[in-house]
């Protein structure tokens, strides 16, 4: 193909190629999640990366913008998944007869949003949520929180701290503290509590006192029942308890709540990671009705969130008259990925293989019976695959091959093989063949 | 929400959500295929779903016609990927500096296509792609061959046949017993053999000769060549080489092809499967320039190809002045998770989990330290979500559990737990805590 015939090769901005080091990561991390998820109780499941735009859209004018939308060949008006959360709540809907509730699901997939691109945000990256179904009890959330413990346990990602916060205790200290804020102030406060590690306090108080209906003495009040702490860290219950002595509903709340907290505790023995009562967790506007949740790396402050979630009520009533209550939650992977990195200690990529050269063509055929011989025993083998022996040497080298077998015309005749460590240099010569697999285990392959 | 304002829940024409078995079956043939790619040196890569129109299209004008495309949020002309090919061209060409050539790699992703869909045919659906890169030899071919080979052993489709055949050599018998048809003929030529299953070889040898430049005679001996077989089921080349005596680039060809598949064929003593040679199989236009395979399930006939591929020299021109040769082939994952359906094959989804049910509020705690305590010993285990005991009772019932564990107050205090096998009925009662995990192991989890 003559040049100006040919395409500039290039990716489009805020899309990434992943390197097999990347997607070695990806995988380590998928794999754990399903194996934890599985373990308990949760059942894969996948819907498509297209919809009706009707489906998608409606999530408010910011994401609405972001979200990937066109005419496809039937003119229907279609749009990419912009999160996992929506296409789940019309799959639910749409399935809800044949799904067994409550229903404990696991979704892994590519989402895109057409955001600016900055640092370690892309158009496409991929979710992993967790979700509990069609039941609203206290079982469900000790489930959430304590898988997505045990992931990020597993995932090695260093001590973290999962915040777990609570909607309906925070919305009944702001009714109580700021009583004369209209309706729409309620979420006002809840948005700016959950600015409060990035404004500071003062900030966060004087602007709540700044709403209609607000007094500076109210919004002190309410920042001062949110933020007292016990010895242990987490926020003080005891003065919210008394604050709210005459409200019944965010009373049984609170009991709850502690419940949750104890018996998820119990449940995770073996955990890397801190469970921390904060009630200043908001979760910003969402749709969450009960616990929320948000996980911090303990060695990457400012990093920001690896996985969050909550309770919602009723996920799927944009499509179904079913009351389904819910509680859930994501894991960012590539977040986590980046993370990972950030730490050094991103998974190792798959073992080295062994290399298995020819030197001369007639052996072909005897070399690779000896690189399957060596795969059927679990030892990952690559094979000489450029023409000559030199080549295939510095091939060897350059994927970080640990040992070379060589074989050609006499080892093919005598049953033998040779046998070059790359690390020291050395190499053993006429090796009888039928040990070969014992030799490099030997060797800790 | 009222119902005026509810959405229909309804999905894309073409498109599919994935239920918990489908996504249990896609997850095990995805984990053999990374796992035998492993152990074979192939590195796993990923691209982006949406890609420049420009790098996509240009493919034929069927092809062309089905990619979905559009325009972004910054004007730009983009479209979903239809296959893995032109992307990995574009992977190859962008990042050839930092790629160790000859470069083995595996890639599993969705691809799109907007055609009419059809029983068995998606608009969505997922391939896995392996290729060898950057080398034109006969242990690249091997190795592809093999992989293929191992991986559908593993995946347990039963009895299989990989046919194999050469467009060299095929292009070589064209030329020689049609001479006289102009280049665009020998296209012609090879998408009748590709029909002869379909249409017979009545109509083949009737259509080959009515190209331009044929004879009757010409095309009987071409079908006759191609078609006379070995007593074990090969293509009988001793005819070919006679009749291509003196084309010595023919020869080669052959002799390398028949190094091909005896060290293949070494290299897989344990497969299930079969390796025909078979110079029919002419893969339609494609850019194919050596081996050639199709593999179809013994028990299936009629049903198609599962997995195929083959040499093709120029991968990235479009993209890159570079000559990068390559062999690869490609997993249908949903073709092949279907086969398995019809088969009856289907792997098992995760095993069922035990179910702990909760008979008082003030166990949960209790509850849920023996869930995580038998999560932690790898058994699958599902937990009271329910309210109430009886409707825990009648989910484990409907999800299938084996055992339930159930534990109260008393069993609280006690440190105990009752233990119900759902199949038989019996329960044991007061059963130490401190045995959970052997107790259900001698059960077989």
């Amino acid at each position: 193909m003559s040049k100006k015939d040919r395409t500039e090769p290039r990716r489009l901005k805020g899309f990434r190629d992943y390197m097999p080091d990347v997607m070695a990561a990806r995988f380590h991390i998928m794999d754990i999640i399903r194996s934890e998820a599985t373990l308990a109780g949760f059942q894969v499941i996948g819907t498509p990366a297209l919809e009706y735009a009707v489906t998608l859209l409606g999530q408010g004018e910011e994401t609405d913008k972001q979200v990937y939308r066109f005419v496809d060949h039937g003119e229907r008006q279609v749009a990419l998944r912009f999160d996992l959360t929506v296409p789940f709540a019309r799959f639910v809907a749409e399935h809800q007869g044949e799904l067994v509730f409550p229903f404990k699901k696991l979704q892994m997939g590519d989402v895109w949003r057409g955001e600016n691109p900055q640092k370690g945000r892309f158009r496409e990256f991929m979710q992993c949520d967790l979700d509990i179904i069609g039941v609203d009890a206290a079982a469900a959330d000790i489930e959430i929180l304590s898988v997505f413990q045990r992931i990020l346990t597993r995932v090695a990602c260093g001590p973290f701290t999962m915040a777990v916060g609570d909607r309906v205790v925070l919305s009944a200290l702001i009714r109580r503290c700021l009583p004369d804020i209209p309706p729409g102030g309620e979420t006002a406060a809840l948005i700016l509590l959950d600015k409060l590690a990035k404004i500071g306090a003062p900030a966060v108080v004087e602007q709540l006192a700044a709403i209609e209906g607000a007094t500076a003495l109210g919004a002190e009040t309410l920042l001062g029942l949110v933020t007292t702490r016990t010895g242990g860290g987490d926020t003080d219950l005891a003065p919210v308890r008394r604050e709210l002595a005459d409200d019944e509903s965010a009373q049984a709340e609170i009991r709850r709540l502690e419940l949750v907290l104890a018996a998820t505790r119990g449940a995770i023995p073996e955990t890397t990671g801190q469970l921390r009562l904060d009630l200043t967790i908001a979760r910003g506007l969402g749709y969450y009705t009960g616990i929320v949740f948000e996980t911090t790396l303990d060695q990457l402050p400012g990093f920001g969130s690896i996985s969050s979630g909550g309770r919602y009520n009723n996920l799927a009533s944009r499509f179904s008259s079913r009351e389904l209550p819910g509680v859930g939650g994501s894991v960012g992977l590539d977040r986590l990925v980046a993370g990972l990195e950030e730490l050094g200690r991103v998974e190792a990529a798959p073992a080295k293989p062994v290399y298995v050269a020819v030197a001369t063509e007639d052996a072909l055929a005897y070399a690779a019976a000896l690189a399957g011989r060596l795969r059927a025993a679990g030892i990952a083998t690559d094979f000489g695959l450029a023409p000559k022996l030199a080549a295939q040497f510095k091939h060897a080298d350059r994927r970080g091959c640990p040992y070379v077998v060589t074989v050609g015309s006499s080892e093919r005749e005598s049953d033998t093989y040779a046998l070059k460590s790359m690390g020291e240099g050395d190499e053993m010569r006429d090796l009888p063949a039928v040990g070969i697999v014992d030799e490099l285990r030997r060797r800790g392959l």
